[in-house]
């Protein structure tokens, strides 16, 4: 059976992240992605270290498979031409800033009109309306507005940034989900709608747990290592070759790792359940590391998990790639460069669907411009 | 118009994070969602804190809205129930550990046989193949197998969870995604698929930039505070009273950033491009730095935001609640309890869809089992 969105195309005149997952997603299901980018420089990913042989890596991975054509939005020629794409493709996905595409005459209203079929996806720093809809955002700026930065890093220590663009991918993945909920949609009205997503609503959504705390209790949560603040143990403790981490979520799994560690603490009301555990979690992680700092982590590791409990090791990404049940999982794919030989290693497609293909390579990210004569052919057969 | 999931009835087995997360993101988006729990005791975050009034305030952000019924899937009348529900059901989710729902009799080629139209999305810890398939897997877990935990903390510090369950809430997205896709297929070929998400493979996909340094590299990056390693500069620097944000991704910002801050950088081939400057992020970081701190963060971010370069506040949660731009797009909604009164405040949708409702107040969280006698009444409805 061919992949799920088999027969859909995407018009994608999104650049650097947030835009590129989101299309890269519906790419991996199966649809046809064209990149629409500006002349001369494009997406500005492609500036971006690490380079291999004057690539991008990043960009190769972000936007592996895709179709390029170079147009100038403001030029009569080029607007016919992506006029005929808007009424071939089902979706069209952007990132300029709010009102960018309305000045060029694409805004919703116009394209709804002219295009009804269209979906039409827009995502940006702080969304399309509001009062600082056409501000600029990046990632770190929703991660630090948006309250992640403040919860991540150590007691007292400084607001960190989460190791990877949180807010850039999570807004890629609602801004997918948007498109692909308006294409169920469609397929019984007809009609496309438009979905709106930003970045540092994206972030807050990930936040239930410190929204809690902060309206519940009043005291906001601040940034506590290692530590999920929900669930306790669910930390990083130390072994005596260094740290691994461990969790336990209800009373059964806690139960478990007491016997397990050989901790005479089942049936003592400081941890009777995760509530007070939550509440002696400071406490509960000294005990734990007093048994644990006394082996290894493979040794803990071992035991925790022959006895069914979570625990696993801290990983550098070169560990995580040939890491077995990555590996198994096919998370780590090629991508091929211009004469069919793997050059690159990315990240797979985490969404593993029954009777869909899921290659262990990938066709190259587009070179600028490079399908535009593919794409002029596929425009004229109309 | 209404919601564009309205009239799809999502079946939800899962528990605490992932599986709600997702079976929260289409029910925002219309779905009818029905909470399958084990009698007893129910969905484990239940019991995480939070409380008020009894209830868990995460468990209400996370189930608003959603229906419950307490099933016994080894007792007899309770699967016959069950296949009820699966007949009448467009989608099931569950996140128990993969072999379970074999052995419970419901694994997907037994339920693709006996109800073609389902869909059938599990998210787990590891996926569901793979030698380390059947390993219980938490969120801790995954950022730091995957990978995130070294990434995130200070040079030469500790590796650090990053600061909300990421690992989690990008496997619901994943999930939510893949269950979207499969409902798109399905308008065409009639048949359901079954959606396999893994949190360590969700995890993973979202080091693009991690994975390309190390492969292309071979010296796998490290934790760096506040700076996104790929965009220089992206990160916190310090004002006179406290860190802000700021980041310029190409050429033409980075000039605005430096005659808005009065630096003599432009035309210093050693920033003279992104990558340029990313090989010389410290130093730029301490350039900004001895301008910056100069003056309050209040006055830089007005100055920067003026002259259009994406800067802002480190926010608390309590600070993000009141953030204009969050209240504007609705992303603080008001979760109701059983007498109709705002009871708890939770993260708003902030996938925003054009002719779609997107209320202020949501339905509370049901009680374990609490809408058995409803569901058996829509169940006898045929």
């Amino acid at each position: 059976m061919p992949a799920a969105l088999t027969g859909l195309t995407v018009l994608d005149l999104t650049q650097v992240l947030a835009g590129p997952v989101a299309a890269r997603a519906l790419g991996d299901l199966g649809a046809t992605v064209i990149k629409v980018e500006r002349p001369g420089s494009g997406d500005d990913a492609r500036s971006f270290p690490p380079f291999k042989d004057g690539r991008s890596a990043w960009h190769a991975a972000l936007n592996r498979g895709k179709k390029s054509i170079a147009l100038d939005l403001k030029a009569d020629a080029d607007r016919l031409i992506f006029e005929g794409l808007l009424a071939r493709c089902d979706v069209l996905l952007e990132s300029f800033r709010p009102g960018v595409m309305d000045r060029l005459g694409y805004g919703w209203p116009v394209l709804h009109a002219d295009f009804p079929h269209l979906i039409y996806g827009a995502v940006s720093g702080f969304g399309q309306t509001g009062p600082d809809a056409r501000r600029p955002g990046y990632d770190v700026v929703a991660q630090a507005r948006g309250g992640l930065m403040a919860l991540t890093g150590t007691p007292g220590g400084p607001a960190l940034r989460a190791g990877a663009p949180v807010a850039d991918y999570t807004a890629g993945l609602y801004l997918a989900q948007g498109v692909l909920a308006a294409l169920v949609d469609r397929a019984r009205s007809g009609r496309g709608r438009m979905v709106d997503v930003a970045l540092l609503d994206a972030q807050l959504a990930m936040l239930d747990h410190a929204v809690a705390m902060g309206t519940v209790t009043g005291q906001p949560p601040g940034p506590d290592g290692s530590r999920l603040p929900a669930v306790a143990p669910s930390e990083a403790v130390q072994a005596s070759d260094g740290p691994f981490v461990l969790a336990a979520g209800n009373d059964r799994l806690f139960e478990k790792l007491c016997i397990a560690l050989g901790l005479p603490l089942v049936g003592d009301a400081r941890f009777a359940d995760n509530a007070a555990r939550c509440r002696n979690a400071r406490l509960l992680n000294r005990l734990i590391e007093a048994v644990t700092l006394d082996n290894t982590r493979a040794h803990w590791i071992a035991r925790l998990t022959a006895a069914g409990i979570p625990a696993g090791p801290v990983h550098e990404i070169d560990q995580v790639l040939k890491d077995p049940q990555i590996v198994a999982r096919n998370m780590v794919v090629d991508v091929l460069d211009r004469n069919g030989r793997a050059a690159y290693k990315a990240a797979g497609n985490p969404v593993k669907m029954s009777d869909a293909p899921d290659p262990t390579t990938r066709a190259p990210a587009p070179d600028l411009d490079g399908n535009r004569g593919e794409i002029l052919r596929w425009l004229e057969q109309g």
